[in-house]
């Protein structure tokens, strides 16, 4: 059966190509503060971007900022990749940034807000809540999350580098109960680029899970680092998000390409 | 200055109340599975209980399952809220429910859209990023948060009671940190009401913040143990939300007018 990571693998393959974009339309980036330009930022970066992209994800809040608006043009944006995955003759899939995380009746509505009404491919969630509050999500069986485990702010250090009393970080503990919950391969995880060496310890607590990596560009994340801490032994395993490094370039496409190549290169090198 | 916490303090007082009336729209309590039929049940709740609520909390899973129209519904429940208030002559101040948690950018749009696009008073969020993604929020200085602390599932546990090497628990963490957090008294905490020994050590952790405690009724969590274990010394600190025990009652209005009183009674015997 096809779930989201074989999805995603197949689909990283087609276009030799890591790269998530990120379609994230702040305030910052757009012309005027509208839901029109919102969509129309993410269909363009969409449209240019689309034959270097292992995946693209949007961010919930960028579109929950212009209320029902906002997520009008947020289901046009998931449509729109799907559209150009047709014309591209490989499904691109979509990963909702939207770090949900309740209890499991309100965990049901989210999870049939992200997979069924605004048809995502997966989500971003925080593990806060525990198992209970991620299942509703993994019941969706070709579906996937990507669980919150080190994350690329300066204060995820603050409860994620707590230590535990048996001798590991918090986020190895998210780690470690993450390939226990990935039962049905639809567990990934968050981890910043910006942090190599705790990207190296998940890589070790986690061997064989998917990484969702942002950082690498305008957080400052080094992208060799972040390959040599976080890919699998497969050579796959790390999905690198990169929005404004894109967004802002003179020639999106270009960009998105030179990442790309700079990526395959690294990979040759390792 | 006015903060959340000076008008939460107010209308309880108003009230008499600690109950926060949950607008849950939960697709199993509607006759059809519409945005329109999650509105009128919602409005019909306001309009029964606004007398006994010293808060109402929707939650914005029961919104965002219907897409755009489900967020303009919400809007309007944020507006009925106010209209109700000026009825009343006492204002009800919204939390909603939306478990939020992101990095800082991203957070800023988070806020703008609870705080500004919703026009909500107060947001749930998620510790697990740290201060940083907090702190968008916190700046707006009416405004107000409760921070996931001790939630009230059954899953809670596989994250939220973790021991930490200095042999704290890791919710006790969370709250003492929440407590430094708090210079502006603009943050709470979720603590549920499922797990009144827990309760009492987040007191003991943060004695002066006030706790949202979801679980009396339907999730099986007492009244008179989270009372005795939740209240501050001033006889405030707690704030109890209930959804489903108001409203399946056959009488709402009558259920939430008992559960203020039975507060009362059971605050009158600690």
């Amino acid at each position: 059966m096809e779930t989201f990571f074989s999805l995603l693998e197949k689909r990283a393959d087609d276009c030799s190509s890591l790269l998530c974009v990120g379609l994230d339309p702040h305030l910052d980036e757009l012309p005027t503060p509208s839901p029109a330009a919102a969509l129309t930022f993410c269909l363009n970066l969409i449209q240019q971007t689309a034959p270097y992209a292992a995946a693209f994800k949007p961010n919930a809040a960028f579109f929950e900022i212009f209320g029902a608006e906002g997520w009008t043009a947020l289901k046009r944006v998931v449509e729109a990749v799907g559209e150009e995955s047709s014309r591209l003759g490989s499904r691109i899939p979509v990963v909702l940034d939207a770090k949900r995380g309740d209890i499991s009746s309100t965990a049901e509505a989210y999870a049939q807000s992200a997979f069924e009404e605004l048809g995502a491919d997966c989500v971003t969630l925080s593990p806060y809540l525990g198992k209970d509050s991620i299942d509703p999500f993994l019941s969706y069986k070709e579906k996937g999350v990507f669980l919150l485990c080190k994350t690329s702010n300066k204060g995820s250090g603050d409860l994620q580098d707590v230590a535990l009393a048996d001798g590991d970080l918090l986020y190895e503990r998210v780690a470690k109960l993450a390939e226990t919950w990935n039962e049905k391969n639809n567990v990934g995880l968050v981890v910043g680029a910006t942090h190599p060496e705790a990207m190296k310890r998940v890589r070790v607590a986690a061997p064989n899970l998917w990484f969702l990596a942002p950082g690498v560009g305008a957080q400052g994340g080094e992208l060799q680092a972040a390959l040599r801490a976080g890919l699998r032994k497969d050579g796959k395993g790390l999905l690198l998000p990169m929005s404004r490094s894109i967004a802002r370039a003179e020639n999106p496409r270009k960009a998105a390409a030179q990442i790309r190549d700079e990526i395959l290169r690294i990979k040759g090198e390792l």
